[in-house]
């Protein structure tokens, strides 16, 4: 509580310049103003959304910023009218906010929500439009709302989800994005039936989330492809019960798949960010009825195609963020089916180093053992 | 009975070549084999799908073919192991097959079939890979399975939908193809709800099927958007309540919708087949759910675009061919609820001419003022 009120010194990882190393700075954070939170964070992982707009290949990418949404930590204090949570609350930041009053969040369609959009899609706070993070009075960008490569950091309180204080905080931070990513895929936005045939494009964290979710929903076949072959082996622990690397085909990937399932999956997830492959995703689906759910991000400006006959004969082209989860109302619930080993969370953390290794961290990222590497902030 | 098992000599409009004017001749229409029916045709009216084979630019139309595949008529006698029709019924012949058995049929998924596709695909019959047309002895190829410019005509059992023989043959024929399709957008294939906004790209036959589909399952919003302003008059008594011509704005047409509907429409249908304009329907879709139906036909080898971005935030991308109705069992629940005056056919036919007139017809879909021209078959 002797932190309350006070401006923070604390250290962070900040992003001074695309693809230039991350620095480890003394980071002033402010107190959270009317409607924020301060979390301390204690894990944090990475993901490639945070390497895409290191990379300065993201346009709306702000810097210096910094980085970091797939955390957990502890609140420390809590602005004007936060009623949710209070400190001490073991909670995940989430880059999806759930404000449950907005056009998106009433709608029962969708989990996207309109509240704070306006301030974290531009790195500031709602409040007033300004950044919590300083160094030296010199004002660092927030990043998606959660910037959690940070000892500590202020999100807006419709984008903290309170978890049991239970649960591993070490392992728990992956559902702040990736794993969630990809159970949701399958069963909120595909909804996978029993005794579906399902392809994986892209054996990663999310396509391996996806390959569990199906697996839960009781899919038969689900087919995995991906262009290193050392992925089937862990995929397989997944549920990825047949593997395809499309390099050691001659044909196109997307008629392999139709050749091996009888004309086509029922359902398909796109789990890279490769607009080709995402165009292969929709074309192994079944004529009829397939789905292709798209979970990767392409990088900015990219475009997918396809013929519309595709379509017309009966294919299905979708999309999911965060899975379809309802961030603050969900994300407790993974945490429980978590805690109840109804899902896995351990087995996708590859590595863990600490908060100053954070430049080793992204060079793991693109190293094909690598899952998710955990870090911890403390010192 | 007189006819039964001879082959019958009859008046057809023959494609010779793409793009040349058809020739009425006299056809020898050969007995149905097993698993036909031979139709006589009494009335047909003319789709954009024979305007588009007969332009020649449909890398799979086969000439000289009979074109044509909106009609009703009565059976005039049927082949061996044929139950479900006998010689009298009225029936709509119907591109779209339904066996029952195939993998399609039993998915309880979709209105395609398997079941003789690879024959109506290349103009012939299942039974001995022949065509039933001839003229002085050379053989002249079907059309999707209908061939329905002649008086008679030679079709498979799974593709001849019974109709109550009530239902006037010269309105009901329409029941074929466009009407079911744009009712079937809305109902089948995007499910529209009560209060939803929707946009209808197109105000031809089919998108004005749309609007009454919209309208009927309760739309409040229903868009109108055509580069015909002339269109609206007429759209109104099927359901548009407003009107956006593309022609009078600078901006893209999605950027107009979204505008005009606080961030996008429920739903959207592309019913020109115009690979742009299915760009803009899905853009023009709100975020987080909306859902964009294309119902046009592109031409061969164009191909639809967008950023997947689109998708990834909840904008859904999908098909429909034949309005997603079972054409065997369907097409009779659509004459039943036009005889009880719940769907509108009549208001449709803008022209009515003789078989003999088809050139005239052809011309007239060109044409602003026309929706469907119904053809007589007697002389
Ligand atoms: N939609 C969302 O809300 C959301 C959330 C999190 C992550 N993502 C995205 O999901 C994607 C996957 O994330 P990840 O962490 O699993 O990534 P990852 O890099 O760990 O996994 C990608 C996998 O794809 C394989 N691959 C690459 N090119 C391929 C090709 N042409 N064909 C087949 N396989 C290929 C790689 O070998 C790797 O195994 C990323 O684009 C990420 O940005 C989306
Ligand atoms: N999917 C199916 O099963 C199926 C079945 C039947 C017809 N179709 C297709 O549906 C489409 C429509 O058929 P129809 O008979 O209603 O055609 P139509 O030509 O009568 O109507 C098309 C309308 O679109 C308008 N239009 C043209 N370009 C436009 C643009 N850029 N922006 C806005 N409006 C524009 C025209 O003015 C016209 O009113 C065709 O492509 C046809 O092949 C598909
Ligand atoms: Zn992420
Ligand atoms: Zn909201
Ligand atoms: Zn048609
Ligand atoms: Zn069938």
């Amino acid at each position: 509580m002797a932190t309350q009120g006070q401006v923070i010194t604390c250290k962070a990882a900040v992003a001074y310049e695309p693809n230039k190393p991350l620095v480890i700075e003394d980071v002033q954070v402010a107190p959270p103003q009317a409607g924020e939170v301060r979390i301390k964070i204690l894990y944090t992982a990475l993901c490639h959304t945070d390497a895409y707009t290191w990379s300065g290949k993201d346009p709306e990418g702000l810097f210096p910023c910094i980085l970091g949404h797939e955390a957990a930590g502890i609140v420390e204090s809590v602005g004007e009218g936060v009623t949710e949570v209070q400190p001490g609350d073991h909670v995940i930041p989430c880059y999806q906010a759930e404000c449950r009053e907005c056009k998106f969040c009433k709608s029962g369609k969708t989990n996207l929500c309109g509240k704070v959009r306006s301030a974290t899609g531009v790195g500031i706070m709602m409040n007033d439009r300004k950044t919590r993070f300083s160094v030296n009075g010199k004002p660092i960008y927030h990043f998606m709302g959660t910037s959690t490569f940070s000892q500590y950091t202020v999100v807006h309180d419709v984008s903290v989800a309170k978890i049991d204080p239970e649960a591993p905080l070490d392992k728990v931070c992956l559902l702040g994005c990736g794993v969630p990513t990809g159970l949701g895929a399958v069963w909120n936005t595909a909804k996978v039936e029993p005794g579906s045939n399902v392809a994986i494009f892209g054996l990663g964290t999310v396509g391996l989330a996806v390959a569990e979710g199906a697996k839960t929903a009781g899919a038969s076949r689900i087919i995995g492809i991906d262009i290193d072959s050392k992925k089937y082996e862990t995929a397989k622990k997944f549920g990825v019960n047949e593997f395809v690397n499309p390099k050691e085909h001659d044909k196109p990937i997307q008629e392999v798949i139709v050749d091996l399932t009888d004309g086509g999956v029922d359902y398909s997830f796109e789990c890279i960010g490769n607009v080709s492959v995402m165009r292969a995703a929709l074309e192994c689906c079944h004529k009829g009825w397939g789905t292709s759910v798209i979970v990767g991000v392409a990088a900015s400006g990219q475009e997918i195609s396809t013929r519309p006959f595709q379509l017309v004969t009966g294919r299905v082209w979708k999309g999911t963020a965060f899975g379809g989860f309802k961030s603050r109302t969900q994300v407790p619930w993974l945490v429980e089916k978590y805690m109840n080993k109804e899902i896995k969370v351990d087995e996708y953390i590859t590595h863990n180093l600490s908060l100053g290794e954070i430049n080793k961290a992204f060079d793991l990222l693109h190293e094909g053992g690598c899952l998710r590497c955990v870090l911890s902030t403390s010192e």
